[in-house]
């Protein structure tokens, strides 16, 4: 066995579901160890959570990520990578800091503020010949990667029009916000989009994903709904993609009776595919006869060889968010460790090329929707 | 009991699907009996549909419906009103010919080619005080009926978004087309729309008739898909309502997998509606805690007192379009029966307005999808 | 075209629902005319029914059943089939009066009371030569005919187990009886069992229509949970057939949430099928790969020549119960007129074979049931 | 910050799918560590798997469970529990073993061979005062939890009936068994069911934790229609529990197009519940007039209080069989903690008299199925 990997993690401090599931997820398949971190802005809660996540090395708990990203950078035993899982005005200063001290980079989405700056990280990262990951979770579900697959080998043939919406309902149903996110609410912080930039990022990079294509131009109606925030809470754009497909979106947050509702359909020629978040081992197969068939993702191949599904358990088990944070983590470990030890190593993870894409498509909505009109992505 | 109501019918000889319907939703409630007809270009094949369907008295068998529309406005015991179910270049000379001899209509949907037609449609309708229905048939089943006094009462709240679709796969699912309607290809004869015209103006009218709202504009996307027809195949559309409530829709003939998939969604600040066809008795209510309800428009009320739902059956007995199509033709033939008793008689049926607005929707969309900009309805 | 059948009904007086689907069924096809009935024990109710039902002729409006056959037995013109849609009661000494009168019979289910009312009047109808249709409508939907004629083709394999439930929950849902049926609480009217004769009986048949199998044996419990009646409202059953398949078995008239339920799943050796009344369109093949295919009843083959699985709408079109009772119509006036014109015939429809295997099916329920144990059937 | 708990494991060293999900859920909430093991008869897999799974110290790999027990008996630092994940004939040895020792035990299911061992056991570990889970992990779903909270409440009213189903396909979908258990087909070491004891017993569980009600009798058919043993792989049976509530259970391995398919319903007069594994974050209540809810388990209470549910993620992120074991883990480890506290702790998790009567189940089923007759259990 190869030695393990060191990492450490922005953000978490303050009881963040998504900072530890990134912790989960990167502990998952036991490729690495949590060396450092800077949990919060209050050091007592980096302290208790380094504590809680047994760092017994309190050196290595930082005030600020820029203490954290020098000194981790200095030290010998440094980590490789570090992961940034903090507000998304963070993701940019972090990950700079980062790749300037020559450490590896895994962020959440959406990457930053302006594609200016995640492209500026693309020719850090490069500069530096640093990996990037951007964590689009979603797209590393097995279902996913199998129907990814079939795509691309050509069974639906000649692609036509594709359907994605990603619905939530939780920001309309209770007056106060459930999940410890008021800063999603502050422009400053959450950046020029709000629900576009949180869900309509994974619903962009999904179809992307999973047909290889890229979008061409867009027509977005954003609209702010909420009373909680000036930021748009629901979102309706009509898609072009450069092959000439055809497609439609809807991301909300104000959609009473959904709760993480991500669904898909792909229609081609010659066979559709559709998937839903809610049942997520399942994929259909739409055939021109007009039947309907159910795969399980776990159904094959065999769970003990690792395959590009990544299926963990058997048919019948679905896997939870949690399992496919650790697939991305799986996949960026993997290619780390290749690349330390001077071996090729594929980017099987979504990468700076969707992070940038996904900044992009935030400013051709947020631009689509200010004009009325269709602008080009 | 009432004298029985007499009507004809215009379609329907070469075994056509729809006029059949017509012809049993007009039967179904025992209000009326059929008298007359002109089923096909064909005069033989009238002659035979005539027979087939008991009109003993070949008199009232016509070759032409200019013929049948005159002398049926001159017998004493002429018809009531004549449907009007065959191609969609038929609606507009047929229903002004019977309009002009001062027999009542029921037209199928698209109304007419042009919304001028449709508006001169409404002025003699008006001139000639006769009562004119347009078969928008799904909204008059009785799931959609009960959200429609649901979203009245105001149990919704303030509407934010609609999302609704038709769906289907058969245009790609078959080389040759398989409902004996090319004529549906033909532009002079399908007019300037195909899939928005043929199923868009379902979903558009589906959604006005549960909010009581109306279009303010619109931004479509019409795509010519099959090697069938130079005509829109498949539509996407963003939606802006007079009240500020903002949609989506989606129409396709393309969409392997799917048949007559019509769905909708309602979302207003303090519940949700929603409905697909396929489970066509039940609807769900989406509540703030996050909860789902799904009811059966066939539960309550009693099914022995005929009220806004017109339920048939007993909860767990779905009712097929057939039935809906009666439930138009019992609210028409009611209202007809007490119009010629004098008394008062509401309109509870999709009428001329509905026909209008379908045409003016079409229009609007093919303008829209030809400049790719946002136009007013 | 050949001549009209004519056809009587006894019941249907007091607003019988499913009276006046028997009706709707026998009509729907226009192979017949409704002539004759006795449709209620009161005089005035059999009067108004016949006028509302179009029986211009007040002579054939009879005050008791025995009168009916017998007028309609001698009459040149008289009936050539009677539909018997009363209370269980009556149904074998009705069926009995019009065989003697030479009169066919179409009875709805349970056929009689006891297994040997049922074997007599197998007897008599074959002494007179005539037909019997017992109405078990369920095996009559389109996905059901479609799913009988795969296991019979031997998709399934070898038969190795099958599950049937056909589950309401109205009688606990409601302190008074919804459905104007006191009598069926009745043991002297209902027969011996109540949930099991009414729902249990579907049950049976329709596992075996599809499979063509025949109990063996079972082994059930039947219970009393209703305040309203001393009958069975829940019964659960383990079932062995004589082809060494086993099953469950659980019809209930108690089970909250459900409303005419029925479901079934059978599986072979290499593939399952599956099949839920409430998407009567579709059906589900399940293969040894894990996937499941919905296949669309109506998608194929062409609704314009009539075939096994009696499509009447295009794909995306569920059919109601109202054209199953049709299917059965159709096929039994098919066999009446081809025996009248000395055509040879096939019996496609549920006839008197099944209508004594329900009976005693019924009877083997309430020994088991009685002595807690297995029994043959 | 309590100490750290330290557990050691028996079983998984030949890549067993359940062995790695017990080490993961006793890990998941950072309560202890993995400190000892004998994952295989084979040393060097057990050598190969400590590696893998960080322990350092190989002392503290061992040959055989029995030797482990008694070293780590000894030892002053040695574990505070064992988790028995090996075939089932090892159960019984190897927690008698450990709890001789002094050890807490947590067990897979079934817990032992007969009734009798298994009373054994809870004789040895209330003489030693120790704990002993039986990882009953379907119980352990939030939405169980959930459900069980609200039959306790008395929400559904008095209870009638249950219906409960496992039911998978894998055993027929393959001619080699793919899950690497040949074990299982030898009666040696699975006991004398399969089918019923290894799923059987889940069913059985559910339904007693969520109603808390003991079966009293029941009739049931095991039948062996694999090839690949002479074990039974499908499973009948009528049940009847004490308070009178009667139900069905139907458990199977051939049933083609099912995998870990494990649904329930529990019916009373007031209201009815509904679950099934396949969408485990939902459940479903029923009420009287018909209509039916959908709750997800994770909407309420507020994840960062622990509850009764154990939710861990917010709704639309169902949980999967992973975070189920952590539950049990979670709370029996807590339970253990309290313990060498001092301090009180409640039994949350399922315990020895659950794992005593599921093999009283299993013998009631193998006797009943023996005899074709009701034994009481």
């Amino acid at each position: 066995m190869e030695q393990k990997l060191k990492f450490g993690i922005i953000g978490g401090g303050a009881g963040s579901f998504i900072a530890d599931l990134h912790r989960r997820g990167a502990l998952f398949d036991g490729l690495s160890t949590l060396s450092a971190g800077c949990f919060s802005r209050d050091y007592q809660k980096t302290l208790s959570a380094g504590k809680e996540w047994g760092i017994t090395d309190t050196d290595r708990l930082y005030g600020t990520y820029e203490e954290m990203a020098q000194a981790e950078g200095r030290r010998e035993d440094g980590i490789d990578f570090v992961i940034i899982a903090a507000p998304n005005d963070t993701h940019y200063p972090c990950a700079r800091s980062f790749l300037k001290n020559g450490i590896h980079v895994v962020c959440d989405k959406p990457l930053t503020h302006t594609s200016e700056q995640a492209k500026e990280l693309k020719r850090l990262a490069e500069e530096q010949d640093l990996l990037f990951a951007v964590t689009y979770v979603y797209s590393a579900y097995p279902a996913v990667r199998r129907m990814r697959a079939l795509v691309q080998e050509g069974v639906l043939g000649k692609l036509l029009t594709v359907d994605v919406r990603y619905v939530h309902g939780y920001l309309m149903s209770q007056k106060k916000n459930p999940h410890n996110d008021a800063w999603r609410f502050d422009k400053s912080r959450s950046g020029i989009a709000y629900c576009t930039a949180d869900i309509g990022t994974h619903a962009e990079q999904i179809i992307s994903y999973i047909t290889g294509e890229r979008l061409d131009s867009l027509c977005a109606r954003l609209e702010a709904l909420s009373t909680l925030t000036e930021l748009d809470t629901n979102m309706h754009a009509l898609l072009r993609y450069e092959n000439g497909m055809s497609g439609m979106m809807w991301c909300s947050l104000i959609a009473l009776g959904h709760a993480c509702d991500l669904s898909l359909g792909i229609y081609g020629e010659e066979a559709g595919v559709e998937w839903n978040r809610q049942d997520a081992e399942h994929f259909t197969l739409c055939y021109p006869d007009g039947s309907r068939s159910v795969y399980s993702a776990q159904n094959k191949p065999d769970r003990d060889s690792r395959d590009i599904s990544h299926c963990r358990y058997p048919a019948g088990h679905p896997e939870s968010v949690c399992e496919s944070f650790a697939n991305i983590y799986y996949d960026f470990q993997q290619a780390l460790l290749a690349k330390k030890a001077g071996r090729p190593y594929p980017c099987r993870y979504p990468d700076i090329h969707d992070g940038i894409r996904g900044v992009q498509f935030i400013e051709a909505c947020v631009k689509s929707s200010a004009l009325q009109a269709w602008v080009r992505v």
